[in-house]
């Protein structure tokens, strides 16, 4: 495959975006990417979303979506892949770039969550996990990464208080982008004091869901005419999957996903762990950020919330995470996130993250997970 | 992209399958595509499926059939285009064939309808038409097309029964496919007298739902040992949009995508409708073949039942369609749909279509449609 580079980012706010369609709040993006590349058409459409049948009652959003932002014509689908339907759209749209197939593609991540009320949400979410082996037995989604975090306080010896600096880091962050959802600080006695939602997971573990969208339009790297931003390319691309059901793996505590992926972007990228100037991680619940950076390699197993209570995560830490707020703090639009992580990353290596800018950012990986672990997708963009 | 070739290909017969969860069937297929390829793995699964979400409570197909099938670890991921999810699959996984990015693919195509009750069904396909201008007004499917076919009865003086050659040569068809759904022949007193659906459709216009899969392997052609079947090849591939909602096209009567995505095949592969020996199209509606039939240039526009009523749709006529059934026979289970063509169009071009073999079959279309014209691709396979 020939190189590819990211000419334009776009995103609306993560919010509850009732007086917007799917198909008006994805074109927001959509437009913003545009305008940003200074372009008008592509050659394709990759859109991301899980929960448009469910939730909002319309698939065939490929053809809708290109339709609303004046490409009718234009070839045009919807890859799914649960929460990790995101970053899974924009490796379609890579490798069809990269094929030579075409010679533009917009990648946009669309979710709208907010119309339904809450248990149609929670039960929309949990076509995430195993329909037969886990949803039908009553677990939702956040039951089943409590059942990963308590297994792994019991197996590890750490007290449910030593998870606090993935969330006040993140929120700290989210204070920063106006595109959060949640633009608040917390402390460490709020995130102890937060309402428990499946215990040992409280409100301060878990991401808010929200509307929105986030947009990309790639071109090959060789024909790039530059646009007053620094050339960033896709480094490393990889997916990898493992069992949908958490009971059904070797380790529940082992995200294989995420480090068969991992190691499968270090290795095209020609990289190891220390040379990421930032990760943004798929940081769900809490309990998933550690288990991304121990099968990342950036922490021992069992060791993720060393980093944290290291002060190392933060964005002039030695492992910058969540630095525009993450799926805590930015929030969660299920589809959408995969494709706001990779803005984010392309924000730091533009240098226009403002005061979370991690310092001489040049190689920014993020990681996008589809299910409790069971679809990862990991990308390593850099700036040259 | 390098050229890329079909190694295996396998089905499931189309029925109600209420003895199989929706992993066990696409396995099914899948297994059977694997024995016919001589193979046991594949570098990536990519899952084409329109409403598992809605009807099976189940997304993350992709990892989800992956695991099932002894590939867990592997790449996979699930693309939605309504009706035309089948042939966005198999499109997806020859680019990344055709990339270089894997050196095999498995596509699968999987529907499971049958299990929910009619308006449930009914509603969730409505989700291909658009929800805010369409389906909230309570258009189903088959009242969108009963549109089209009004319109097209008015506009170029046809009678209903001038379509009558599109269902029974279809029934007849069917008789000798073992895969298909509905396994008997109809005549044209059987047409005519079928109850009413929406009028001008009635039953023996509209194809069955039904559960089914349908799968493929792919490999670089340049790499193929070959298993005693002839080498068959994807000359043309392309896909195009449409807007969704019928009454915002120029022309209700023209599928504009059909047009286009079949102009950039035939350009591809360097041929005309003249060379095309057989031509599975989606018969979802006997309108939908007339349409069809025009928009890739095998009949004048306004004259596609002319070529039913001359006689040249059958196996050993000018433009046989539908030979191992159709949708309208074979069955449509909808996401499933667009691989069961492509199948069907290798079992021709095999030489294995028995006794609806196309004489000296080396050049075989399938074209899968998404929504009511919407989302459509076509594929031209050849024989080497």
């Amino acid at each position: 495959m020939r190189a590819v580079a990211i000419l334009g980012i776009g995103q609306t706010p993560v919010d509850e975006h009732w007086d917007k369609s799917i198909r008006v709040l994805a074109g927001e993006a959509v437009f913003a990417a545009l305008r940003d590349a200074g372009r008008e058409r592509a050659d394709g459409l990759f859109v991301g979303n899980m929960l448009s049948g469910l939730l909002n009652r319309q698939e065939n959003l490929g053809a809708l979506i290109a339709d609303w932002v004046g490409l009718r014509g234009t070839e045009a689908l919807k890859i799914e892949a649960a929460c990790g339907s995101g970053a899974a759209a924009f490796r379609a749209g890579l490798i069809a770039v990269g094929s030579g197939e075409m010679e533009s593609a917009l990648v946009v991540g669309i979710e709208k969550m907010t119309e339904t009320v809450g248990p149609q949400t929670t039960a929309a979410l949990a076509t995430a996990a195993d329909a037969d082996w886990e949803a039908a037995q009553g677990l939702s989604f956040v039951a089943i990464n409590a059942l990963i975090m308590r297994r792994y306080l019991h197996e590890y010896g750490w007290r449910h208080t030593d998870f606090a600096p993935f969330s006040i880091n993140a929120h700290t962050n989210a204070t920063h982008n106006p595109n959060a959802r949640l633009q608040e600080s917390i402390s460490l006695k709020d995130y102890e004091k937060a309402r428990m939602v499946a215990d040992p997971i409280n409100l301060l573990d878990a991401s808010p869901i929200g509307d929105g969208a986030a947009a990309m339009f790639l071109v090959p790297a060789e024909t790039l005419h530059r646009n007053g931003h620094p050339l960033i390319t896709v480094a490393g691309s990889a997916s990898a999957t493992d069992s949908i059901a958490v009971h059904d793996r070797h380790d529940p505590l082992w995200l294989s996903a995420a480090a068969d992926s991992a190691q499968k972007a270090y290795a095209q990228a020609g990289l190891t762990p220390a040379d990421i100037d930032l990760f943004e991680l798929h940081d769900a619940f809490s309990i998933m950020a550690a288990l991304s950076l121990e099968a990342c390699g950036f922490a021992e197993r069992g060791q993720g919330p060393r980093l944290g209570l290291d002060q190392q995560i933060h964005p002039t830490g030695r492992v910058p995470i969540a630095t525009r707020g993450g799926l805590k703090a930015r929030g969660h639009p299920v589809g959408a996130t995969g494709v706001y992580q990779l803005v984010e990353v392309v924000e730091q290596l533009r240098g226009d993250a403002g005061a979370t800018q991690v310092p001489d950012a040049q190689i920014g990986m993020a990681q996008n997970i589809g299910g409790s672990g069971a679809t990862i997708l990991t990308h390593i963009l850099r700036a040259q």
